[in-house]
């Protein structure tokens, strides 16, 4: 099984549920014996999920990354905030283009969930 | 055909959007003579649309259930909102993680709609 | 590389960044030399994007026009807000239903992106 979520929001409750969803559906593969493959490409507004400093919800986004659920953010989304990459949590991982890559993913056989 | 709808807003015209859409699409299928399989599931902020009490929209529910429309409700929405079945439209099914089964149905080869 | 955008939002500011989206996915299919069709089905509250007069994005739309991507309105649209097809952008396309193209395009193979 695999699947690339789309998160573009900004907002910690729109975050927190993507967030619980991941949590909800590896103990589903757990308890199923799936195994799973899981990438979230953040682009949009949602890049403050993967900040270091001031991010409330960074001890989960590390805790799913430590389950090999893996982040990746868009090159075009880094460069319009003028962000670093040092700014972000260790583990991520960038892409030039974020729909590119979501595109790709589905043309390879990838299930696809819009947060 | 064979489509997976995802619901995840509890706003009355998020859900009677997605009610029209549902009728439009059996209209189509009808008109164009194409069998089609279509199931709805409703997680996050939606659990409200499967309520008998107090829903404004069960009646246009019931309508799509007798057309075949399959409504589905995840048990981890049911048991973080304390929600029992009986509380809930009588043709409403169960599963156990809502994402998990809209990955499986991509992978087996529905197509995804997310409202 | 094919793949089916779906945009129902009426505010600019979601409409803006579908656009640039399409813009760097452009840029990209360029960089990467990958052949690449692209259709957007604008339905909902989205048919504002697709008009000639009062439209603020009229010409970043006509822009991707020329650069191949397809934007499409659902008749039920239409329809329901009794637009006639001379107040639209001259390459808009028009399909009977929104949701079955875009289940359509799905099962014939294309991506899916949902803005």
């Amino acid at each position: 099984m695999q699947v690339v979520f789309q998160i573009t929001s900004g907002e910690s409750d729109v975050q927190l549920s993507m967030l619980g969803q991941l949590h909800n559906l590896l103990q589903q593969a757990v308890a199923t014996q799936t195994r799973i493959a899981v990438e979230v490409v953040v682009h949009g507004h949602a890049w403050n999920l993967l900040l270091i400093d001031g991010n409330p919800l960074s001890e989960k986004v590390l805790s799913l990354q430590e389950r090999a659920v893996k982040f990746l953010i868009c090159r075009n989304t880094l460069n319009g905030r003028q962000l670093q990459t040092s700014q972000l949590l260790p583990l991520t991982e960038i892409v030039p283009a974020g729909i590119f890559h979501l595109i790709s993913r589905q043309e390879q056989g990838w299930a696809y969930i819009r947060c």
